[in-house]
């Protein structure tokens, strides 16, 4: 089929190993007739896997690879010692044409640095960020960077909102996306020099810079994508990880205090089980690496199959709206700086 | 009385008005016989409300300020400008010693720079840090600094988490609390410059250092004291504060979501109400002044009575177990750089 679209899996990475990924892949496929999916492992691995839990057989195809970049690896030894790894030949997959995105459970550090040596980052981009989609009240929000870039410039911020926006405009439909800046308050005196210096560079832009907005209003609806460096944006990320778990661990806690209780958290199961649907991390799994010449998306370490096929599914939408190339023709917002 | 404790309140400062304040005032002073409160504000403001709602008489004085810092005045404009303010007669009254503490709901930058001018810092700290109370899955931790300092170098990263460890012990009576340094991943070359080396400064002290934590550790019960940048300190609070509000509003969502689950809403109530009085933030209200000469409090802005008086309440902690003097007496700690 010559619209078929082909996406390179890591079914090396992440926690749970190669029987998540091939469960993700079963899922993902029966879903999409028109996707075909390379499998980039160690065969015998991934073969024995396909015995208990087979796949259509013209839908797959395996891509040997003997070595494996572990979560203790460092950026170094990835790059330089693991040219055989699942991880750099799911990313050259991509660079070859042979796959128009990869996907990785994988060493986020490691990923982020073989992408950018292999694929490289699109004229006007300094560096790629991780982006991903946060819950907000009425919908999602757009976040970046989220730890790729500990350092930021204003440029770089700048160029972050750039490209936090594009993908905003092209995944949602949303015309202007409204860009908010992460700063501690929201008075123009507030905030680091880089925040301070990248408001001005948004306000001089063509973009729908809405202004600062403080942690609490990420999840609110005043904005589309928010924008600060990777330490704060990392910190951020965890943190609402850390309070939603703890929130779920207490409403769990009070529904098993004693026998009444336990009785009434039978009779609202349904609702709770709802809530928590609602609020379920699985369903925002899959981190954009933006930036690259090319779609390469990051899965949680412990994703399981439903996280794990979100994550492939984000990859079929960036590569049906070519954000790469939509980054790349905008070269005019960051020639704009 | 000799060992009354007397606190100066500024009765002018928060989003709610002189109201709120008093009936907090009314609160303490029910439950704290030992307690004297200096209302520090328009006399005529002040004797307004305490005609609905009146105090004993032998339990508080009101001190006269004729003027108000606001939430838009500068620290410029409020340190110059407004010596007559009752944020700044407050401040006074703790460095004359009529007041062994005080309290404002007013602007942060303004209550911290006042504070640094009239109170100075403690030997062996060069600036004062937000520390706060934040729940955890199995009981509370310290964070610091939550917006006060913006760019730190590692010495002050140092100095926090000294602070944040005395004021652990003496207020929780942990013997030796456990600190971390807030990161964006465990391994020792994650991290900005700043961090990396106050983890050196860290490791070699006599504090019981932990090692890095991420974003998501701050709710375990892994440490009692985090220690990270204003920067970082205040998006992680306020994404905290975000993230628990979408929840409790999606929790509500659900259960009214049809009559159905209204009805089940109803019969869970009691269990609802038992989970949102645990996560009630206004229990955390009330955020220290630490590395002053003296005891200031800063409540939140938007505090009502039950939040306005647990932030006296955390006034009168810290002026029992004299959190100054403990930080002062550890002179050695900040020495040991």
């Amino acid at each position: 089929m010559s619209d078929q679209l082909i996406v390179a899996i890591d079914a090396m990475s992440g926690d749970k190993g190669t029987a998540v990924v091939l469960e993700a892949a079963r899922q993902v496929l029966n879903n999409r007739t028109d996707v075909k999916l390379l499998l980039v492992g160690q065969p015998e691995v991934i073969n024995q896997h396909l015995v208990d839990n087979p796949l259509p057989a013209d839908r797959f195809d395996i891509v040997a690879a003997e070595d494996v970049v572990t979560m203790e690896d460092s950026v170094a030894i990835a790059l330089r010692n693991k040219k055989q790894s699942s991880m750099r030949i799911a990313v050259n997959l991509v660079k070859e044409g042979r796959a128009a995105a990869c996907v990785s459970a994988g060493n986020t550090s490691a990923l982020m640095a073989i992408s950018k040596f292999v694929l490289k980052t699109v004229p006007g981009i300094d560096r790629p960020a991780i982006c991903t989609t946060i819950p907000a009240m009425g919908g999602h929000t757009h976040m970046l960077d989220l730890g790729a870039n500990v350092d930021c410039t204003a440029e770089h911020l700048y160029q972050f909102a750039a490209m936090g926006s594009i993908l905003a405009e092209a995944i949602d439909g949303v015309p202007r996306p409204r860009v908010g800046l992460l700063n501690i308050g929201s008075e123009d005196i507030k905030g680091n020099l880089q925040v301070k210096e990248a408001a001005v560079l948004l306000q001089d832009s063509q973009l729908n810079y809405a202004g600062f907005v403080e942690g609490n209003e990420i999840f609110s609806d005043a904005i589309d994508v928010v924008v600060c460096d990777g330490f704060v944006g990392n910190v951020s990320l965890k943190t609402s990880e850390g309070v939603a778990r703890m929130v779920s661990h207490y409403l769990k806690q009070e529904f098993m205090r004693n026998p009444l209780n336990k009785l009434i958290g039978l009779i609202a199961k349904p609702v709770l089980t709802q809530f928590r649907d609602r609020i379920d991390p699985r369903r925002y799994n899959g981190a954009s690496l933006l930036g690259l010449k090319g779609v390469v998306i990051k899965s949680h370490g412990s994703a399981d199959a439903v996280a794990f096929s979100n994550a492939i599914d984000i990859a079929l939408l960036e590569i049906s709206k070519d954000v790469p190339a939509m980054i790349a023709s905008r070269t005019e917002l960051a020639a704009a700086v």
